[in-house]
């Protein structure tokens, strides 16, 4: 008989969760909108009932979580969690053992995913390899030799905080001008709306507050505008990664979530910023490539750690 | 007895060697100017003739060697070598071993400096850290977990060519405002000389062809210019070390070589760049500290790794 898990990848928007085997199978996926304004009562027992469910019909005992937080994993507590606050401090894993009966593994959201690409994706069999993942916000998770990097608090992979314009647009973070201000789908849109002035022509000027999607329609349909915008994205994105490839002399570099549709776009000029300005062999030696396992690289990175530690 | 390698730390243009003792004592220190033109046997002869009379003193047999070069640790080859083409390949270690009759171990010099201060200097007990040497150059060593982490093909450091400002001076290595532009010797001299012209009080005027460390002289003593110069290189060397803080939640970054003499005059401006632009939680991590073996970090790091291999 197969062997389950219970994994789930917690977002603001949405909890996505399924029982996943050894192999990396993935069984009965259901979601769940995310109870952003809940209690933490409420998230607690929403992530809980969608784990039971999944359970009930398996062998599962263990439950793998992806969670969009900071965690201390020496001492199993969650030290910060921007969007969901809910989250923060040490009861939340006992919580949501009592109410669903299942051991709670708790793995960041982009280490996650970085650990399901070398699992199964765009990474696999590679020793040094960095996942981005371009969303709303731009995280990013490390694996070097063949582990998972989580740095002495467990904070490490913030590429989507790197400066890569020291005078650029401000940013949440306190600094201006991090990867992420160039490089997510906020980004995205706000770089377009900056553009629309002098794009007439562009058919985003006949949409209403567009999202980074329209953007991406607009550019593989040729418009200046979008195309300029994600060059810009794709350039900005060059030079952090060329900047990861001086200093982690990296095999594989995999671009993932939700902008990554739009690999196309702004592939040609991140490479071209690498091939600039990394040193010839490790710029010569990173392959840079598309997530392979789209929305389901956290659901897996989260079942890996879940089996791990069985 | 106590137990003797002989380590060399060889750089452009001096050739530094000692015996080295198991607790890091560092005994018959000599050396010699680099035959920086001379062919590959002049080199070999140099090197191999300081290391044998310091053996003929001990019972030696190890010789660690900090070499201004990539390595391939794998195949125990030079891959490259811009300031010493004579090192280049693969009978380097043969032949000194021949003339020597020292096993030889290299070392990439950067990482050399970053295993000495691990192993008896500023970063001492730490898991995470990383070496920045500001010199002619900027070279830098990562250790990971405990560990030298050399990346997959033994080129991981290289933060001098992190890019720090998109559109700055150009670089030797083909891309543009290379934290090297700001923070290295050279950087100093440039940038100080591009001040000269708003500056006709500066002392620096009355110099002909000034070093960096006339810049550091003029500035302990309150020179606008030189301030203002190394404020500015503080500035960047901030920039990147935020990144590499973000990237890998460090909890030591030694600034080694011979710009960090001037230590006191830009400290302060990276300090406040790694506040402003780190996450917090890594930011308050990181001990930003200023290298405790000078000179003698790479020949340490070298009998290190002489040592690590008997």
């Amino acid at each position: 008989m197969a062997e389950y898990v219970i994994a789930a990848d917690v977002g603001g928007t949405n909890i996505r969760a399924a029982a996943v085997d050894e192999g990396g199978g993935i069984h009965g996926r259901t979601s769940a909108k995310t109870p952003r304004e809940g209690t933490r009562g409420e998230l607690v027992e929403c992530i809980a009932s969608i784990a039971r469910e999944l359970a009930e019909k398996t062998t599962a005992t263990d439950f793998g979580l992806a969670i969009p937080a900071l965690i201390d994993y020496e001492n199993e507590l969650i030290s910060k969690s921007p969007n969901l606050p809910q989250l923060e401090g040490s009861e939340f894993a006992k919580e949501i053992t009592e109410r669903s009966g299942l051991n709670v593994i708790f793995e960041n959201d982009a280490t996650a995913a970085a650990i399901g690409e070398h699992w199964l994706g765009a990474s696999k069999g590679a020793m040094n390899a960095f996942c981005i993942t371009l969303g709303t916000g731009v995280g990013g998770g490390l694996i070097l030799n063949g582990k998972a990097f989580r740095g002495v608090d467990g904070t490490a992979g913030e590429i989507g905080h790197v400066c890569v314009e020291p005078d650029g647009p401000p940013c949440g973070c306190g600094s201006n001008g991090c990867l992420e201000q160039f490089a997510s789908a906020t980004a995205i849109v706000r770089m377009a709306n900056e553009g629309l002035a002098n794009c007439p022509e562009s058919p985003l000027t006949s949409i209403d507050s567009f999202s980074a999607k329209d953007v991406f329609e607009a550019g593989i349909k040729g418009d200046r505008l979008a195309v300029e915008v994600y060059a810009t994205a794709g350039r900005y994105l060059g030079i952090a990664i060329a900047g990861l490839v001086n200093v982690l002399n990296l095999e594989v570099v995999v671009i993932a979530g939700g902008v990554s549709a739009a690999f196309d776009l702004f592939i040609g000029e991140t490479r071209s910023e690498v091939r600039k300005r990394a040193f010839q062999q490790p710029a010569e030696r990173v392959n840079i490539v598309r997530g392979a396992l789209g929305n389901n690289a956290g659901i897996l990175g989260a079942a890996r750690q879940a089996f791990a530690r069985r």
